[in-house]
């Protein structure tokens, strides 16, 4: 697969499995990727698992945050919600032009099946408005399980790309496309309440069903593929 | 089709595409409809119209709202939301002890693609708030486009149900399914944002894609047909 435009990106906290699993799509895709954490010893030996994955002709690097924030063109923030507050003020400085991929749900346990959003009306608009109105903060991959991105099986959801402006979502659409999903414009900023929450929608429905990952697919337009 | 059990259902301002559709498909599945209107003469029209749909066999009444209300166990809120809080105080002294399925959906003209809740957080949770809580207030139907109830095709759009108690969700999800649709329970009265909400993304989509109406399917989860 080769992407349109390759891109830097930055996974901020990205050792978990969200971070994991788009670190190994978008390398595969042709993007140069720097996975992030407070810890640069742990951000190396995830990058080093990915590599592992993906074969010998792939670098992903492993950096503290600030090393991979300042040095990439895109950031993502994969972290927990407890520490989404605190991560958005710490990359401020290095976020300042560029766009950022939040792909947080604003999860309050021990009741993660209800909706329940901060004050400013979702995780998205939180992070908007802490880094500043010079920064394009787009909410994405939020419904996605990760279980399903480090490997190369069809995921069975789509993305729904909401927040920053037109360009930005359209940026963000394309790596959405280069990470193998199907994405949709799905608006302006005051939309991620929508896209966070239906995390717990879902959620609550895996409990009901006891399945891994229900998700959501938009119908009623042709797809690309 | 032979629903579990039959209703009697109130269409509250029921001469619209929403409130007719709806009619239909349920008279169809046996239950007991009564379409209700500000002015009498128009919901017995409206009746009328449905029941020419239906054929000789089923009966669909018209009434004023408020007999509507009175006369059934089951109201359904059809209205604009600019009339949403209003008809909620005219019709909380019918609707004590039973359950009211909230079809609103807050769109604020014209930015109707931008999600913009009511103070109590969406509709149904202002709904809910007016009417007390001897009143069971369940969301269902924002995102269907009712173009496609007045006949028998298949609906592409899957119902999210939430608000009230477990009990009362499972009655609307039986509704769903007498409806021939395919319902999840999206759990409580908190997640109705994100129902409500979704409307306004997947009218954003119908603009962006040139279509007459997006929708949503909830994937990973065994279907039952």
């Amino acid at each position: 697969m080769s992407p349109q435009k390759t891109y830097t990106i930055g996974i901020i906290g990205g050792t978990g499995k969200e971070g994991k699993g788009l670190a190994y799509r978008w390398a595969k895709a042709g993007h140069r990727i720097t996975i992030g954490s407070r810890q640069e010893e742990k951000a190396k030996a995830a990058a080093q698992e990915v590599m592992e994955l993906l074969g010998a002709d792939h670098l992903v690097r492993g950096e503290a945050n600030e090393v991979a924030a300042q040095e990439s063109d895109i950031l993502v923030l994969t972290v927990p919600y407890a520490a989404h507050a605190e991560m958005c003020e710490r990359m401020k400085p290095f976020a300042q032009g560029k766009i950022i991929i939040d792909v947080t749900v604003p999860l309050v346990p021990p009741k993660v099946t209800r909706v329940q959003m901060p004050p400013e009306g979702s995780a998205t608009q939180q992070a908007q408005k802490i880094m500043g109105e010079d920064v394009q903060v787009v909410a994405a991959f939020q419904n996605i399980s990760y279980e399903h991105l480090l490997n190369d099986e069809e995921v069975e959801c789509d993305v729904l790309v909401c927040g920053g402006n037109k360009e930005a979502r359209e940026v963000v659409l394309q790596l959405v496309e280069d990470a193998g999903l199907v994405g949709w414009n799905a608006g302006p900023v005051e939309n991620a309440v929508v896209v966070e929450g239906l995390t717990s929608i879902l959620i609550g429905l895996n409990k009901q069903y006891g399945v891994p990952s229900s998700g959501i697919r938009i119908t009623g337009i042709p797809r690309k593929s």
